[in-house]
């Protein structure tokens, strides 16, 4: 059997509403398909565009194998480029960020333009055409403030989420914010193992001790079923934050690959702090109209979910390492003329999510070592509790299904 | 050609009397074939029985994928399960050893009895039963003292070794014994390597100087024909251990899986230390009556080999961890009364033997080292030597042979 | 498709004068075959004759999966042999130098004769035959103090080789020369990259500030056409100094598998040090006549590149570890009678390599990383710059290729 034909078995024999079947989440070959067939053909979130204040400004990141890099132009404009010289294929910039005013390869100093164009290549024979050999282009969109990127030739449709998140970010002013705080890590897991477990609010009680006091872990407040369906207290909330001109409810789209919706926090809470008040104090994200906004949740498959509250916001990056490996970049953003030591405490700005997301790499990592047992057999996912989880690994299993195309024997038929 | 038959052909290519070809100590392939048809199929010795001292005290242990966990339960009897949450397959136990009243997974906190049983699991839906998903159980049996786990779904015949091990640790007092130290290394070398090191004495001269103050590298000491022939020196020993009520004689599995004798130690003496004294002093094990009882030693392929002595016992525990990584575990046993610092002096009690599992380490790591070399070639065992490591990978070839099924071009003669 | 058929698809499908396709830089089946068909068959430069200085100094290297050692006998002829003992395959010598009376093997103690054959085995059986498990013998000759080894049961010619190299070498004194100090790295990249990379001075200028104050980057310096063809300071120089007696004009392999030629240094610089002065004051190589007789170049594919300068000589290793781990040895020569702190002082010897090796470390690992991007795609090499690079692509391509044997379809037909 080739892969394709052994990863469309394990998907066709997967138990509807049940854990994934082991070889998803531990085998290379699936591993490899993942990337080819998703991360490599999925919109996927690279940086806030805030962190690329001025022409030169770059970011790099590694998407499996493939190294890219996000740069803005002299023309302010954000691109994406494979992070790869056109000479003998040196990566071209190896920090994960700088700024630089042209690209120069560190190996034989071949001289990009910020726009990717070839400018110049000591001593190339007659018949080079420099016009032939600039940076190759990786699909980039800037989505009120957040830069998304596609590996694929032809990018899925992206219309849709960019009306809506556009319309959703506008309020909490992310162009104009400022990044406080990178932290990335890796956890020893499978890259859909860290989504399942942002997907649900089953594990919170029992692993996240302090963002439990600001973020609900009732589940109706995720499992929505529509723009006007939800429980008393978020349509409370939705009319009073939609009165002030924040877009608030529930929006997705229709496979669930996206969805923004604006929910309460616990106890009156204005922040994810120890205190439960702002981190930043007199000072909130864009035309935010009060503190106690709560929290605009945005996620996109397959690497991103967000949580964009009143005075500061905290957007997260997945991108996979290998199949037991994921890197986790967490951003945390500030208005923009916020200053450390002064309106906020950073200690206070980021220790919650900080331990969350600690808390998280290790039930990831030990979720990874009980499933690579061979006696590991897929259980049911809670109807309660676990509805999002159930939509992330169907909309993965449907999407991979459909792109390793239909069953050649079925086919036959 | 599949795996299963390459590695049948390396078995038939084999020469008799020779160290095994080099694909069997080092490719991935036969690493899995021998995770699949050794360690998951055979009885493979995992704690003491008196490291769970009470209800709710358990060990942790991996066996190539397998996280397995033994635990004593309420009712006193000790059992073994898969250590991995029936509801989306986290490890439920990470720690080596511990204790709980329940067994709670730490991701959703579905918590299980300590027989199994699946007690609580939080918003399941109406038709979830939790009499399908109790903990999968792992066979397991204590014997004298020493627990033995089975991964198979019907494990191997046990009741001769049964018979024959707890009527020789009866007084040795295993159950009534203390964990005094336990050392866990790796060895960068195949697993088949670590035992058959251990089935000869041809290094100990070179490797031990410790040890060989007190134990007798001469091949005459392990390599015995039967229940009545053996040196005078040891059926002295045999006669003046039995009259006093100590079994001792050879007894050993047909096929050498197993084989028990009492043999005395090394110029008179009383235990493995380098003053040849006991290292508990005034306490002895069991009902063992004088000093000079020598060491009661027992293997059992694949996966351990032990020395019980009058004053204190080492068992050794083998697992694989990849084709050329090796977990050995050591754990000291004394007296259930004896004290440190007042019966024993722990350095005393350890240091010939964890100098000795080092020096092993090392020769298994270069020999690893050596046969990785496609200029390898098997060499031959002398007959005087290494008998034991000839029965050992005669088993060894045999057990795996026969479960890779015969060979199908053969067969359809 | 078998890895053979792959690996010669990828060879028939690169572009001429272009970089090579990412597979031959990254992949495992490539690697393997690179360790086959070109490191197991080509001859490879070991050590330095004189760091073997007297019966029993021995030194050892691994290349690929194979150990071997290199050991000086007491008829002061120096032989290579597998490094594994014929017993269990023990890696005999452990260390990367040494010196012994005998090869003992440090598991049975084997013992080894410096020639190889076996002189003692403990308690072996009657029909035991020491002669037949003597040492493997692997192919070694020192060619005018330079050891070069080969794996191969028939090796290539290298009577040409060992002519001109002599000849070249005798002036260069390296049979009396001493180890001054050695130095061992990893790069993080193909050993092609390695090999690549030594063969052009396109990076120089901006990777290798302190090499450029006396090594000419220019590309005349090393691309010549032949015995006469050079350009006019190039020329000038060969003139002076095989008038002076130094053999010093373009001689090569007609594969250019080894080139030889004698380059002046840049700024009338007398050797690689910051000062452009002498590393080693007052005495000069063997019979050099003059402190400016600038380097002698001599490279052999596919693992090694020289430098032998006036006043002391540089010499290179280079072994591939894994398809993107390379080893890189580097060994100072100074004369015999040189003694450090008086002579010369260490640090002066050698900063101008050691820094030039870890820039060109960074470099090479950083072009692994972007060639392992799918979207890299394979460049022009400069014909001005690159031409050494082309030659040296064009060998491995024509060799492995060879080697690989004819395309089965094509003899087909
Ligand atoms: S690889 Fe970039 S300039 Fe040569
Ligand atoms: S994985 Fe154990 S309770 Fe969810
Ligand atoms: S392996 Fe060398 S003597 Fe046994
Ligand atoms: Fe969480
Ligand atoms: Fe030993
Ligand atoms: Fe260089």
């Amino acid at each position: 059997m080739s892969d394709a034909a052994e990863i469309r078995a394990q998907l066709a024999a997967r138990q509807k509403n049940h854990a994934l079947p082991r070889s998803l989440y531990c085998d290379e070959a699936v591993f490899q398909a993942d990337l080819a067939h998703v991360f490599a053909r999925e919109w996927l979130f690279a940086v806030p565009a805030c962190q690329l204040v001025k022409a030169g400004d770059y970011a790099t990141l590694q998407i499996g194998a493939y190294p890219v890099i996000v740069v803005r132009g002299a023309d302010g404009m954000i691109r994406a480029f494979h992070n790869v010289c056109r000479h003998r294929g040196q990566r071209l910039c190896a920090k994960s960020t700088g700024s630089t005013p042209k690209l120069v390869c560190p190996y034989h100093q071949w001289t990009y333009d910020l726009d990717g164009k070839l400018l110049w290549a000591k001593d190339m024979q007659e018949d080079f055409d420099p016009r032939a050999h600039g940076l190759k282009k990786v699909h980039c969109v800037d989505i009120g403030g957040m830069v998304f990127i596609c590996l694929a030739d032809v990018p899925p449709p992206i219309a849709d989420l960019a009306g809506a998140l556009g319309r959703y970010l506008a309020p909490s002013g992310l162009k104009e914010a400022r990044v406080a705080h990178v932290s990335t890590i890796i956890e020893k897991g499978n890259w859909k193992l860290v989504l399942e477990n942002n997907r649900e609010c089953y594990h919170c009680g029992g692993a996240h001790p302090s963002l439990c006091r600001t973020y609900s872990d009732n589940p109706r407040m995720t499992a929505m079923d529509g723009p006007d369906a939800a429980s008393p207290d978020i349509l409370a909330h939705w009319q009073r934050c939609e009165a002030a001109g924040l877009p608030s409810r529930f929006v997705n789209h229709p496979d669930m690959q996206w969805r923004l919706a604006r929910i309460p926090l616990l106890n009156n809470a204005d922040s994810y702090t120890m205190s439960t008040k702002p981190a930043v104090r007199g000072k909130r994200m864009g035309t935010i109209p009060f503190n106690d906004a709560g929290s605009l949740l945005f996620f996109h498959y397959p690497n991103t979910w967000n949580h964009f509250l009143a005075d500061h916001a905290i957007v997260f990056r997945v991108l996979p390492v290998s199949a037991t490996e994921t890197e986790v970049t967490t951003t945390w953003l500030v208005p923009g003329d916020a200053v450390e030591g002064v309106d906020y405490d950073l200690k206070e700005l980021t220790e919650v999510w900080l331990a969350t997301n600690d808390e998280d790499r290790q039930v990831v990592e030990e979720n990874q070592v009980g499933i690579r047992s061979p006696a590991y057999v897929p259980g049911p996912y809670s109807l309660v509790q676990e509805e999002g989880v159930i939509q992330f690994v169907d909309w993965y299993c449907n999407t991979l299904g459909a792109r390793l195309g239909p069953d050649p024997a079925l086919a036959a038929e």
